[in-house]
């Protein structure tokens, strides 16, 4: 790391005030810590606004120096987005403060700090639902799942995190402010920057507040579904949404193998319906009122049932049986950590070509490392598979990662050729970066370019994340 | 106008072909007059390309010969975006095909030139929804809804047209295609392009063809409801989605007063309750199950009847009663005009600040024009009013239009004062842009500067139209 100019840092420390920044090695070592141990960075100096005022004026001594800075939210990404390597560390953290909230608007503006749950709590209390759920937001932030255009499991009803947010307050790579926060949800006034920014992953701005969208709260009904293909998956879905419109939340596939993995690794974990099929379907369906969503749900697989798409199906006769269901399925990504080596994947297709993906990405994986474990999962609701190759049961070696970079140029080719995307929510970083660039139409990637160049002339904005320049 | 390059000429009309251009006089003032006859354009050239690669070789010549083009759907616009003021014109009519349609991952891929009716029709006998209703339907064409970010009367539930968009295929000011057509619900590999061309108004690219989402169809329940303040019909909001959830797709707000106008204008039309209170609501919940969508209607007006927001409601029997009431609405804005002069603005305020809005704007309206007769009906779900000052009743001679400045600036002025837009679900055009540049935060208007001139460095997409450079 080149040394930061010392004016920098006088003035940094004096705008930041003594709560708001650090040089303390161990929380250098910590914020350049991503929490999966891979990327280890480094950071010069921690920032830590306490205000969207303070932000500014950091922006500005940066652009000033012409000192690049990385964004971080709670340092959960997947894709080393928000890792510095060299940069100083821009931590949002102390900025978590709810600033507003509007029942009849149903609107709730949170600082970018605040790590999710603050927002989901938040609304709760105002009843009302913030939906976006996903494993880590006792952690992740509100910037950081904006920057990141964060997913999770109910995308399939409420949509992507750039779905769910009207308005947002950004710090510009130049240190203006840009107030765009508003409870409206018509507002045709020019460009639509709060999309620009969200799932820019920091490269073009600051975010430092959001408004947000909330949605009258539901009652769930939740059902665990023994099906035999993917195609009967599939099929499950479609009959489903005939049955309940768009009040199905969520839809997601669980394979046999990934129940015995999470066994394994939290050994009192009961299977709820153990079956010599492959693969298991956790739907909730989310309705006003709880007994319409529980007709509704009995319904459409009774109807599933009967038509032979599903082989067995329990509907969940308590919000503690629901939630032992959602257990195995949010245990998934921690038990094959600790099951051994896995080379993963978070790919999207059309919903129609997930078995034929499937199929073939198996055959094609099976040939390089024919015992492969395959271990896919996830929202297949909205097309998008976490796809690993695990190792073989009980190997003691590892053939897998000897071939890891060929098993990812395999899932990657079948994921595209299936009109797919072989980065669905987890973002780009530094890790998708130059992959996406060769894969992506030239067009997109120089609109892109353009954008960056635009708006950050100086590249201080996250350099080197999303696009290179 | 000044005459156009032979060369160029030339060209295109060889790109062109024999059908895909016109000088016609007759023809060049028609697509130069926008329907409501005001803003009168003129065009020296029009083309109608009948593919994407004609469309991207025309605009390539555009670029080489620096000639500006203004593109054209339906010219069905409200803000003078799509007239042409001395540039050629592109009309994307001829660009009109389904170009694939995909049941199970619930996309629909159609080209810009198409109207509305088109998608509608083709999601419909797929037994899906493409959700999407306007006034305009049968002329507005998806790539001008795209471009203008159209709302209408499903907002509430399905949110804007940049919300029904999965995928988009845009000529860019350079003449390059970049295919971003997708299916994908999720897909995080960069920055999200399609949002930056819905709602830019052809001033960044030209937009040829969309992959749209398409919905479950789901049966309607309709509701008339007499209100007696916008405290109650706004109270009715939130108790109706207490009952029904997001399962509310439609609440429109109308005015007694617009019923007189509409019976005026339409004499056999019948209204379904008459009342002396001041207001109604036109409320739709969707469900898949009829049943559900009628009970679940029919608990909630018995609770706003009892807790006494509402003094009566009627819900249809009848689809064809439904369409009734649906016409009374749909009616207002032509109603409104026959009746006489009218000073119209599309404003959004947040849904829990229109009843102050509604008071405080009449009464500064009022203070100019004593005898205005205030006209506000509309999307009030999403806090989106057309809110017109008219000629006051049995009024000879116009004061009104001598004012029209000032009762412009006083709603705007209240909607601002509210955290609203004054550009809601109309865009902005030519009409609205320096008003907007003076409005917006000086930040915003920098940065969609720097987009444009990043993007269309020559100038010659829609120029002047939403920013100017």
């Amino acid at each position: 790391m080149t040394a930061l100019p010392a004016a920098f840092l006088d003035s940094a420390k004096s705008v930041l005030g003594p709560k708001g920044w650090s040089e303390d090695a161990e929380k250098l070592n910590e914020v350049a810590s991503p929490w999966r141990g891979i990327w280890p960075g480094e950071t010069p100096f921690l920032a830590m606004p306490g205000s969207t005022e303070e932000a500014a004026s950091l922006v500005k001594l940066c652009a000033e120096h012409r000192v690049a800075l990385v964004p971080q939210g709670g340092n959960t990404g997947l894709v080393d987005g928000g890792t510095p390597h060299g940069e100083i560390t821009v931590s949002m953290r102390r900025m978590n403060k709810v600033r507003a909230l509007d029942t009849l608007n149903n609107s709730l503006t949170i600082e970018a700090g605040a790590p999710l749950v603050n927002a989901q709590t938040a609304a709760d209390e105002a009843n009302r639902l913030f939906p976006l759920s996903l494993g880590s937001e006792g952690q992740a932030t509100i910037g950081g799942l904006i920057s990141t255009n964060a997913g999770g499991v109910a995308v399939l009803r409420y949509g992507m995190m750039r779905d769910l947010i009207l308005g947002l307050e950004v710090v510009l790579p130049s240190g203006e402010i840009w107030d765009g926060l508003s409870g409206l949800r018509k507002n045709n006034t020019g460009y639509d920057l709060k999309h620009l920014f969200a799932g820019a992953e920091g490269t073009l701005g600051l975010i430092t507040a959001a408004t947000l969208k909330l949605f009258p709260k539901v009652a769930k009904a939740t059902a665990w579904v023994i099906c035999e293909t993917p195609q009967n998956v599939v099929d499950l879905l479609a009959l489903t949404r005939d049955h309940a419109g768009d009040t199905v939340t969520s839809f997601e596939i669980i394979p046999a193998n990934a129940i015995e993995m999470v066994q394994k690794d939290v050994p009192d974990t009961r299977d709820p319906a153990p079956s010599p099929l492959p693969w298991r379907v956790l739907i909730e369906v989310s309705m006003a009122r709880e007994d319409q969503a529980r007709e509704t749900l009995m319904s459409a697989l009774s109807d599933a049932l009967e038509k032979g798409l599903a082989d067995n199906a329990i509907i969940a006769e308590s919000g503690q049986q629901a939630e032992s269901f959602w257990h195995i399925r949010e245990t998934i990504p921690l038990s094959k950590r600790a099951y051994g080596t896995a080379v993963n994947h978070d790919v999207a297709v059309p919903v129609s070509a997930i078995p034929d993906f499937l199929a073939a990405t198996k055959a094609e994986i099976q040939k390089v490392v024919s015992e492969a474990d395959i271990v896919a999962f996830g929202h297949v609701g909205d097309g998008n598979l976490h796809y690993s190759a695990c190792e073989p049961k009980g190997a003691a070696d590892s053939k897998l990662s000897n071939h890891a970079g060929e098993i990812t140029r395999i899932v990657h080719e079948q994921a595209m050729r299936f009109g797919g995307s072989i980065s669905a929510e987890h973002g780009v970083g530094r890790l998708k970066r130059d992959e996406l660039a060769g894969i992506r139409p030239k067009a997109a990637t120089d609109t892109m370019r353009a954008i960056k160049t635009a708006l950050d002339p100086l590249g201080i904005m996250n350099p080197g994340r999303v696009v290179s320049v």
